[in-house]
């Protein structure tokens, strides 16, 4: 882990910590850095507000998390760890997506998911030497799963993850291989 | 259509034009009710705000365009119907999801189409005679594609409805068709 991202993690954890134990928009800059032991102009060294942290923190954990099994055979794999590290975090998530003035941050979670989707779709055709003759009808289907999932996540984040995550798993793998003709 | 429907359908139609021709926040309840020829009272006979009126719009006009066909089996014409309403009233409902004070009605369409997919499997299931044993998984699965299909819609209307809803629908029905197992 580089020095930069240290200093990025510390912050984070800083934040997350302090999102479970008081209102979000009760927590100041200072308050996050003084939790960290930093200056607050550290602070803008590394994110330009509370919203930069907020998404930096979701990519760079799923992305940690995902590094090794990002590949299209391993999805329900990466589902599962998605769902556990949610899990894990669900009175920070739940707070996130309650929160007004990061309402946006919705948006940026289905944008992640949605990535990543296109992300196995490509390596799909790729590794099945295929070509991706029907681009539409794949970016709408792609689409399709995204969205239908990144809402299905954000609800169940919301409802304060329940069923756990195992046997939520265990629903939307069956729910996905139901509908999958890849 | 009785007297009271009579009256909405005026009010309604006059918001449409008006939304169509001036940025929404600045339409008043009395540009509305001028518009309709009606005194600025008899509006909150019928809505309690704009909101009120929004909501109602949708699901008053899907529901009359619906009606004689709302059954399982006759999904892909009703998809079609929605496509080719959202179509013809494309300036409007564009400017409605981009209005951040009726930030809200999203929900209330994704709600809507959620209701609409859930009714058809409630028809389906009694239709063949089928016991729904798997409650939870039926659950998911409505979830799943009503979310799926409302996000996608509303990005169509984002983009101005290119494809037009005749190729559109092509997609969609291929999508779903390729999807479902029903």
């Amino acid at each position: 882990m580089d020095r930069q991202n240290e200093t990025k993690e510390l912050i984070a954890s800083s934040f997350k910590y302090l999102v479970c134990n008081k209102p979000i928009d009760k927590i100041s800059i200072t308050d996050i850095m003084n939790q960290a032991n930093f200056r607050r102009q550290t602070f803008y060294d590394h994110f330009d507000d509370k919203y930069d942290l907020v998404t930096w923190i979701f990519l760079y954990e799923i992305t940690e998390l995902t590094r090794s099994s990002f590949h299209w055979e391993n999805w329900e794999q990466m589902l599962f760890l998605l769902l556990n590290y949610l899990e894990k975090n669900k009175k920070y998530y739940k707070k996130l997506f309650l929160n007004v003035k990061l309402d946006s941050f919705k948006d940026y979670f289905t944008y992640t998911i949605k990535q990543g989707v296109q992300h196995l779709a490509d390596e799909y055709f790729e590794q099945n030497n295929q070509i991706n003759e029907q681009v539409e009808m794949t970016e709408v289907t792609i689409n399709f799963y995204a969205y239908g999932l990144s809402q299905l996540l954000h609800e169940w984040v919301l409802g304060g993850c329940l069923p756990p995550s195992d046997a939520y798993h265990k629903l939307l793998t069956q729910v996905i291989h139901n509908s999958s003709h890849f």
